[in-house]
């Protein structure tokens, strides 16, 4: 990876410093940015480890590192109330990006929260620590330019992203989650589905096996706050349950029905 | 590929011409061997294009050809049906395989119908013309020597496989049952599920709702007889599918009871 000279060096502050939020840091210092992270639980031994700053109090993130950057990387949930608490005044002269895996509803806080002035990115980084653990080649980064002015500064943001590799997208909020919702939360749904069932790996897998093994993985490594995010803020998720359940009912009811009709011609014909 | 060369090239009749039959008959002709089909239905065109021969009738078969190995490849249900009508005082001189995706009863099957004199070889490539259709490096093949006397013969026909790269595993029909009847049984059903669903690719696939495609395309591609045969085959069958249904609603209990939660603090909080 190119380092970035520290010129065009940002610093980067990431509010949510939880499992999503120290995959990005590991990213953004290797890219060459300052990095600084801001979380509701004191991660300062991880972010001394990552190579990042870190800061307890909101108000010292803003005052002390002035970021060019504040990344919103706080659960779906908990984003509203991280914003209702924050001193949004001082991300006056920011860039705020947010990375929650719903758009619509993320776009609308930040919107809402950020002072006119601040520049926004919306955006969707499709791939986690274990998706995205070894190269980010291809994976897909959807992004939507929500309000942005100082062009530079939103470019140097996204080529970290495409310097790794991934396919960036650029797509509205609207289009991302009517994708992305009911293919993620199906994915999400059926990795839980199988968990619960307890699939584990025999020394004869099949690939289908093993790519299903590995959507276990992918899924249960995310926080339930995730998946509930995708189920509560997804206008069509309930439905998607529902509709699974019903999908499962009927392959039932077809194995049932041809099994009946072998058994009845098999009793016919001996 | 390194070819057979003719004095090792083997007389191999193909019965059950269908999907996976007409799949292994590529791979024998391209290994060098002489490759005969037979079939319910008459596949004689399809048999020329892969360099086949083929007979309609079984006495034919093998008065004509005097094949060196018989693999059945009939569907699971079909398959007792098959040897009921099958010449199989014939079959004296040769290698019977199977190569049915269950193996205790395809096992059970040839002892009873092939003839004391025969050898018996109980095979399951774990894949098929979707999985296996670019290289079979590392691809699962499970046997069993269920009865052989022929070594050499027998060890012919399984470097077909090993010489494509595919990764052998010598072991009991019990033991293929116990791994494989509910990994692959809940593998199909999972790919049947999402086929209901019809879920379709979009442009910004996650890499798991990539592996859920590709399940879904491997798996429906897969007649409904070899599904059904699974569900019949595999005593553990009804009792897998009924632990689907319950995960499905135990997911869905967990998220319905967070909602719930979140809910009410939310409530209490505003
Ligand atoms: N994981 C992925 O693969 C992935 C991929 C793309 C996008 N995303 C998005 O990235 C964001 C973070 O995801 P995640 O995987 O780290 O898991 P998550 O469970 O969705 O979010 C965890 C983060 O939210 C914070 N948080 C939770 N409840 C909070 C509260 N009441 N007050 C303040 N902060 C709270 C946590 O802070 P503490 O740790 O300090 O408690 C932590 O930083 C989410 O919006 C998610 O949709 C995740
Ligand atoms: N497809 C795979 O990926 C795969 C992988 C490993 C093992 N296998 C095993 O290979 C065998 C064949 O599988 P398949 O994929 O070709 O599909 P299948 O639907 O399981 O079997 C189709 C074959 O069975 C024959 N058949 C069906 N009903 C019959 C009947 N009543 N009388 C006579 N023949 C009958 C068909 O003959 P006609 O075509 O002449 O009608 C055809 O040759 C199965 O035992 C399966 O478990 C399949």
């Amino acid at each position: 990876m190119d380092q970035v000279n520290s010129s065009n060096s940002l610093t980067i502050a990431i509010v949510g410093f939880g499992n999503f939020g120290q995959f990005l840091a590991k990213a953004f210092v290797q890219a060459g940015h300052r990095v600084i992270g801001h979380s509701r639980t004191n991660y300062e031994a991880i972010a001394r480890q990552l190579g990042c700053g870190f800061e307890t109090s909101a108000d010292a993130l803003m005052d002390l590192h002035n970021p060019d950057i504040v990344v919103l990387s706080t659960s779906i949930l908990s984003t509203e109330e991280v914003l209702r608490r924050f001193p949004t005044a001082k991300l006056r002269s920011c860039l705020v990006v947010d990375v929650l895996s719903v758009k619509v509803y993320a776009r609308e806080l930040m919107l809402r929260y950020a002072p006119e002035e601040a520049d926004i990115l919306a955006t969707h980084p499709m791939f986690g620590p274990e998706s995205g653990r070894g190269s980010w080649r291809g994976l897909p980064f959807v992004f939507e330019r929500t309000r942005v002015r100082q062009h530079e500064r939103c470019e140097a943001f996204l080529s970290i992203f495409r310097e790794r590799g991934c396919t960036l997208i650029e797509m509205p909020c609207q289009e991302h989650d009517h994708y992305a919702a009911s293919t993620q939360f199906i994915t999400h749904t059926t990795g839980r589905m199988l968990a619960e069932l307890k699939i584990a790996s025999t020394p004869i897998n099949t690939r289908g096996f093993e790519a299903l093994l590995a959507v276990v993985e992918t899924t249960v490594r995310d926080s339930f706050d995730l998946y509930y995010g995708l189920y509560r803020f997804n206008p069509n998720a309930k439905q998607e349950l529902e509709k699974m359940q019903r999908a499962l009912e009927q392959v039932r009811a077809q194995l049932e029905a041809y099994d009946r009709k072998c058994r009845e011609a098999e009793a016919r014909s001996a």
